[in-house]
């Protein structure tokens, strides 16, 4: 039950956005138990944004929501891993993204809660 | 002060979107003390979304954010009657759908926090 | 690291969307060790929204996520500044603005977690 919620500036390609769902879907598998099997994404590009004031670079924001605990290992490792995923599909610097974590108890899939 | 936040792949038509609103401004007072005197709702719509791996069908993701304490019956309840709700107005699959709750406790209102 | 996601109907021009911008990045200091140094921005305008079952006025939720602990003091303060920018620059009552706050503790910048 992750849920990868990506908002850029940056209009992405029908190519750039399949690239970043498939290589997601490997990173993802660096938090134990969570899979492509059970993870969605949010691709919200085109986005008005701002960072430090300005508007003059591409920006992005990355959220990932998990159910139940998000170590801080794990976290550090795709950290790293989608931020050079992020510059390196959609050539947003990397020091204009952000990537927050927030760990989620009460998440249904499907009209039942887990 | 709850806030009902839908992303979704699919495109709604007016009809279809005054429709999802009016019903989510019944079942919000599945959760005691809200009503849709208090409901904002946002609809994502024609989001870039990704589930599974796949693209090929709709996807949407509800989440719900309420001030205070989200009762775990409530939600339960909330799950299965808005997982229904997308699947009829919209025909997204129910088994395309996640929904996650958020407590919030710092909430403010035409100026004032609660 | 704050992370300040306003989503709202209205659609803002681009000589309103520099002045928020510009003016959020005087707010932020409200906030004990906040600025505009470190502040992001997404403004998602001309969504579709409902508060309290109607559409027909503006209508606009403001998600401020801050790394940390947020004081209640600031919080106050911000929300009454926040919504009277809102007001001021885009119109929108200030009777349909919600502010919510978020604090994280897992937060990544330029490849690495704080």
């Amino acid at each position: 039950m992750p849920y990868i919620d990506i908002t850029t500036t940056k209009v992405a390609t029908e190519a750039e956005a399949a690239e970043l769902k498939a290589r997601l879907g490997e990173l993802i598998s660096i938090f134990p138990g969570k899979s492509e099997a059970w993870l969605m994404i949010a691709l919200r590009d085109g986005c008005k944004m701002a960072f430090r004031g300005t508007t003059d670079k591409d920006t992005a924001m990355v959220e990932v929501k998990l159910f139940g605990k998000a170590a801080k290992g794990a976290c550090d490792e795709f950290t790293k891993a989608a931020t050079a995923l992020l510059n390196d599909v959609l050539q947003i610097p990397t020091d204009r993204i952000y990537i927050k974590y927030e760990e989620c108890y009460l998440w249904g899939y499907d009209g039942e809660n887990f």
